[in-house]
């Protein structure tokens, strides 16, 4: 993704083009895998984008290194066909191909959102064919590909979760714009938004096992102890996940806190021992941190590439 | 809600007031009761709008009537401090306090959301006070005040469900502009919205109970059979929970049929057997309808109000 | 729309189907008229749902009468090729088709949505088929069929509008939970969805000017004068729409009050002479009501069925 | 934004803390100037987010460092009171605030969505303080600080534009995956979303003039030529507002190809010169790319910071 050619001078010097990169965005793809009655489903919204020398699309109108994005979709469909495994799995294959197929495509990003599906209870029996979407968390998956490389970074969005006590913010310092008071016991309140990097060189594991336990993990972790900020928090969830999968290099959040205002009851005479809360929508605080491991090198350019379409 | 007041002669008729409510919408409340360690939450979206004599604020500017939305909201606050126990218990409550309090208040509607949380799990017990938001269907509750009459609906929405197979649609009629298949083994996913309408004074039943026991009934009557039609399968399920239910006097559906096509995979060489498919955003098929007991009176101006905010 | 059929006996009375429809929702359709190098652009999202003898396939998997929503959707494509002209228009033509084509449809409803786009200025000249979409309200327009009964409506969303001075809201009665203040000085914000009845047999008059029309005189009287409460301009509004077209017979509107809270800022040693506010999302203050012609016969199944999707 | 301590021990290494932030986001505020009865309205919608030396409330849940987000809050609607200017100007007052307040707090990112009104027409007059929500695009801006560097980014989002012809896809190369036909005539929209990064130092141009040039700048070149393909066009945006500015470094587009399909009338005895459309939502494509000046320092982690919240 370097500057890869000169147009025009002007007056303040040539104008050129940067890092780049094209492809389809939100391929809907259902997988049905129907190989005994019992039905298996994998529900994903792919995107692919390519990189590498395109310079000849962006300066001149010619289209001889520009793989539609329609082919791509194909792509995606085509794949499925051989079944998904998981989002990571899909992805890398995806990778693999692009950049194995066309010669001039040196890299590129995919990415996933999978939605989980669980099976309808019939009389207390799991049906075979009928799902409801189970609709809490969205899971995420993204591959970067740089020639060679693989860097695969997996996560999920919109996980809430509340603590309707042991939570608590003190001791911060205070300015002449500072009217907030200090508590120990509030709800805390957020809605989990993290993405792991696995460690260079990890693209065989079992993506979806692990999945699982993170998730299992965090959830764990955010109930465990008194919250004295939702910074630390944060970081105990975060370590704890790099603690049980060393297989992880990283784990960044973005979390934002969702505040749950205890209402003023006594203007009708009312006390209000932090039952009655307003959950507020905007503004909210936004914490955002990375936890990750000594000596491992920063990969800017892989979480640069690794966000989610939202 | 009937005309109110006559205010302008013009060439083409007096301009009067028509039917008119007002309030305050989307007050949202979280009650935590803390009776001991062991937590309970309870999450809520409360509209509030009134009806009666309105017609001074409207014609003069005299606002002698106009129970400030502001203190709808303070009176949801301050009612929450006693527990909420039910949408509907809670939604009645409200009516109540405003038809008799304001003698010009003669009617409204009451309308909520409520949002499942579960406790999460920490090393295999469930936590006294830390809290996974479910994120599956969101339920929704009505009442409407008439005088003293009293109506009650409850329902949910955006309950997500498939199911991959024993799904049709033939025999249907042709015309010119005819193109579609017939099948008999498709995908049937929709997206379900549904409210049902108590009978006429009922007002006491144990409405979270009922609530429970309409979701297991929905989602079973969705798998239990061979769909000829998403139609057939509505009435089948609404059939089956007023069977359940003689507290319930009609339920209405609004289901989107969300398309799944099944991708043409033979321009890769590659057959498709049902098992890769596009799920399409728009357009979608749109199915509604109600299934009621034979000779209910209908109640069109209920369900005109009851239809929750989006 | 009546009760058609009875099913199945249970303790508690005969099951039935009761008011039903169906058919296909938002396809979206982009119209060019090529006439000239100076293209036209029209830009809908339709709506189509029938009603009629629906009976079979709710309660015997017989489709013979359920004309494909597929079909529906194709109906629309090709009825665009001929032209819009004016999304009224358009679906009183989809109403006659229907209606007409197959004996057993006795009715519907057609919804449409519509973009404005301005045609981009290039040096100065409009540009002959570079558009940029205008972005401001959402046109709407609703055409309900019941037997040889037409009725046409339409209306407008999302249009947001603010005035900074010149409302107040006082004179309101106060209880227990009353600690609203009064004030003769805030802003006005809502945004304005409405929807207006044209009177009974009015099919051909110039729905495009007149569209243009109301939209001007919502502006304008939103601005005209001092507000005692929101209630008060609603009424303004409708009243000036009613009083300049004779052809429309009433008009409804649901406007949210937008609170823009004057922010505290004493406690930083500064005055706010109402300068500085907070924008509120949730919750709104919520004013509905009616404008309407004496004498005018109420129509509530229409407009029942005239709510536009959201 | 440097690893900034070790915490535990683990088998695969110490964990410690990476990047991080935190701050209020999406504070919503309306300033209103009063100075005459011509009224003037800035509608914002502002991001504050601190780093620096912030490890004690990550690892120690000590919350010496953490000014409150509260206060951030606070802040934001206190410098309103002195009036906004611009974003980018706010937004650097901001930023010169928190960073030279607070010892340890060493940089930050300060975002800001603004939202144009414009006055409503009364009988042909501009109104003095009634104000419609222009509705069109959204602007963005941001604010990246680092030690004593700043930078300035600015754009828009949501500007959706089409044309209806000169645009066409050929040339490009085909694979067993290919499907899409070539063509010299199609419609052509995306909705755009720009940044554009000023150069390092400039902190006191005309921030509010540069952008309704750029905005000009962006609608003039996408609708001057035949598009090749979106690539083309999205260069040729890019090379005119940096020829135009010399100002701006470089800027960023991530542009939808929105895609519009000509329906197949055909089964219907029906021709469609491009004139009958389907416009899809998913998937779409997606053409992301950067025009920069040659030799411009490449400043990926301001890039990384200054994307705006969605």
């Amino acid at each position: 993704m370097t500057i890869t050619d000169t147009t025009t001078e002007t007056g303040t010097g040539a104008i050129v083009l940067g890092p780049n990169q094209y492809g389809k965005a939100e391929v809907r793809v259902v997988k049905i895998t129907r190989d005994s009655d019992r039905h298996e489903i994998e529900d994903l919204n792919v995107t692919s984008q390519l990189r590498g020398d395109l310079a000849g699309a962006h300066l001149a109108g010619d289209n001889a290194h520009v793989v539609p994005t329609d082919t791509q979709k194909n792509t995606v469909y085509a794949f499925a066909r051989d079944g998904i495994g998981s989002p990571e799995q899909f992805l890398l294959r995806l990778a693999n191909h692009f950049t194995g197929e066309f010669e001039w495509i040196t890299g590129g990003r995919w990415l996933a959102e999978s939605y989980a599906w669980e099976r309808i209870q019939l009389e207390g029996q799991e049906h075979d064919h009928s799902f409801v979407r189970k609709g809490q968390e969205v899971r995420t998956a993204a591959v970067v590909a740089d020639g060679d490389e693989r860097h695969v970074l997996a996560g999920l969005k919109d996980l809430k979760v509340l603590k309707s006590t042991a939570s608590g913010f003190e001791g911060y310092p205070k300015d002449r714009y500072t009217t907030l008071q200090e508590t120990n016991d509030r709800i805390l309140a957020t809605s989990v938004a993290t993405q792991w990097r696995y460690l260079p060189g990890v693209v065989d594991v079992d993506f979806n096992a692990v999945y699982d336990d993170v998730k299992r993990i965090l959830l764990e972790e955010f109930s465990r102890r008194y919250s004295a900020a939702l910074q630390t928090t944060l970081f105990d969830m975060g370590k704890a996940v790099l603690e049980a999968h060393p297989e992880i290099g990283e784990i960044k959040f973005s979390m934002p806190n969702s505040h749950h205002f205890v209402v003023d009851l006594s203007p009708f005479g009312l006390d209000n021992p932090n039952e009655v809360f307003f959950a507020a929508d905007r503004p909210y605080g936004l914490i955002e941190a990375t936890v990750t491991r000594e000596g491992l090198a920063a990969a800017p350019e892989v979480w640069a590439s690794a966000v989610a379409f939202v």
